[in-house]
């Protein structure tokens, strides 16, 4: 095989992180063993079948019945991978696959990657649409924006089981939370922030958005080209849509203009921020340079000016890491049996996931630990209990 | 839920089955252990990225490094499920849960339920062919004929995976070993038996044609309107297909026609045959009556007039049943990363089952069980060498 030529197998397993991928990460349990023909009557026919005229009867007892309410579609087209761009379902999947481990050892969620070769937006939704039959949620990942905008959103007015781009919102949920906590460790009210949000892809946007539900004061939110405001030309539906509730102070300019004064960073993007910009922040300023594995701005930088830093590293304090929320979301709408994931559900998620911090809060300790056994309890009880009073929950 | 009112859930679960279906059949298992940072970094980011940038780089790959090549799709739109008909996609997950199960169970398979809410056949292939790059093979299930003809042929051009439409091929492979070890039994060779095929869905006409490619002498084949014959008007282009190569005697007319003096009787359709046409019957016939849960011919009539009898049923002897190819043919596809299942392929997987029966082969015993442990083994090996053979194996 031409593979063999360019990249040889063994080679390759002398990184870890191969020789762990060998064979793939997922594989699929049976809950029933079927050891003989009366084990097989029951889990298959004849049995089976009186399972299906009971859905077919009473359509609601799929839920009951077989696993599509406890499980998730992970869906890609693999067109925004990680930070490596469009590299397509098939080179995705390790990705989607790790998605579904997390799912599982975190939530106790079961997933199945989907990685989708598709030409665009409709063929996206249509296939999506068409088998969700078979899920009970659908969390859609590393999709590049703005396309992953539309499909969002048409997606949930089509479905009636909860939708989530992870990329925006669970990163949105782990941002707002630790915003908030760095807000009270250092004596500030969310309102009274200004905050320069760099990167207006997926995640920057839905972050945006999110911290401004949430009670951001002002939020200057910058692309490649400079920072978005109103008039701005050539500006997409959904950087427009930003621009129209964010920048109230209507800077213009590059990133730098915003940062003069500014509160709050959160970096998403791939760029760096020079320390001498990083210099003119405000004082006690809180930098979440979340891009991996490069923070824009490298946390020995920040920590000579900012009172609280945060990044997406496992090796720095603070690490505003997405398994903080989807896992414990999709538990609790799971559990819920949700229609939807509302915009108060997932500030319902930040909210339990800042709570957690409780009286330990201090500087290098704004967010809990990836592996804080109390996070999947806590954001999904929170979720499911939003979802109730939303009127979305079906259980 | 106004389910509650139709089957209160409860009374439901004192029926074994439903019982054991509470909560579904499948979960997602994960391989690699998450427990600490570390674990993360390599199952996930960043570890992961290097594994994607190499597919990427290397597009084999993905058959070493994802669980692609070893997953199969069980795919529906539920239009022909079991006995019930059209139910839909919701109400077929049981069944197609319950496959994936066996597939686990008997082949080591992992394999995902994907119940489609399609409308037509180009929806269902776009649909496939869409998701195909998550999976190392797609299973066919329970779609109404003729259009489950359309389809796999579609997805056979358009993949390089194994395509299997189950309720055909799987029915005919297990029926040709059956009837391989009835002739030998009853002192016959296939080419001296004179057959008739009770329904021309899609296992009536699947199983005629590899019994025909197989070298059984002659079939004729009887739908709802009765024998299908060359010149017969109406007939869908899989019956035209199947009307050139089966009926050299040119019979016309009801059933019974064909029967009288016939040697083999293959029963996959619903309707009963009379004990009074049974008795017409050649001496030593073989009849395979395979409805469920109620074989055309009872095999207590059966046994009356048949030297060889054969149901659908596991508490009558030769049990002639899907689970004895399915789980093999797919380990042995995906074993041999077969880019099709051939039709040699599938001759192979029926040769390899006759052969199980070997010295002990008996009126009662022309098929060995869904539980011998050396089905799959047998059958496997069986596939994966016949694909080296065809040169469409990349392992």
């Amino acid at each position: 095989m031409s593979t063999h030529s360019r990249h040889s197998h063994s080679n390759l397993d002398e990184d870890p992180a191969f020789a762990l991928h060998r064979g793939g990460k997922l594989h699929v349990q049976s809950s029933v063993e079927v050891n003989d023909h009366e084990d097989l009557a029951l889990a298959y026919t004849p049995g089976v079948a009186r399972v299906c005229s009971a859905i077919a009867d009473s359509p609601g007892l799929v839920d009951t019945y077989t696993w599509k309410s406890q499980v998730v579609a992970v869906v890609t087209d693999g067109s925004a991978v990680l930070g490596l761009g469009d590299i397509g379902p098939e080179a995705s999947l390790p990705v989607m696959e790790g998605k579904s481990l997390l799912f599982k050892q975190f939530g106790g969620v079961d997933s199945v990657p989907i990685a989708l070769s598709c030409d665009g937006v409709d063929d996206i939704v249509e296939t999506v649409v068409r088998m969700s039959p078979s899920f009970g949620g659908i969390n859609l990942e590393d999709i590049s924006a703005p396309r992953c905008f539309e499909i969002e959103k048409r997606l949930r007015e089509r479905l009636d089981i909860p939708v989530f781009h992870d990329d925006q919102h669970g990163t949105a949920i782990v941002a707002l939370a630790a915003l908030r906590n760095a807000a009270r460790v250092t004596g500030r009210e969310l309102g009274d922030l200004r905050a320069v949000v760099s990167g207006a892809g997926a995640s920057g946007l839905a972050v945006t958005r999110m911290l401004i539900n949430g009670g951001v004061g002002d939020i200057a939110v910058a692309d490649s080209k400079g920072l978005i405001y109103a008039d701005r030309e050539g500006l997409n539906p959904a950087k427009a849509e930003i621009a129209a509730i964010s920048n109230k102070a209507g800077l213009q300019g590059s990133i730098e203009t915003a940062l003069a004064g500014a509160d709050v960073f959160i970096g998403l993007s791939a760029g760096e921020v020079p320390e001498s910009v990083v210099a003119t922040m405000a004082p006690n300023a809180i930098i979440c340079a979340m891009a991996n594995p490069n923070p824009e701005v490298h946390p020995d930088v920040a920590n000579r000016y900012a009172a609280v830093v945060a990044t997406g590293r496992s090796d720095f304090p603070n690490q505003i890491n997405n398994v903080l929320a989807f896992p414990g979301v999709f538990r609790g709408a799971l559990d819920a049996r949700a229609t939807d994931i509302t915009e108060n559900m997932k500030l319902a998620a930040a909210d339990a996931l800042a709570d957690l911090v409780g009286d330990d809060l201090a500087p290098d300790y704004i967010i809990p630990s990836s592996f804080d056994g109390r996070v999947v309890p806590a954001v999904s009880a929170a979720v499911a209990e939003q979802a109730r009073k939303d009127g979305v929950a079906r259980a």
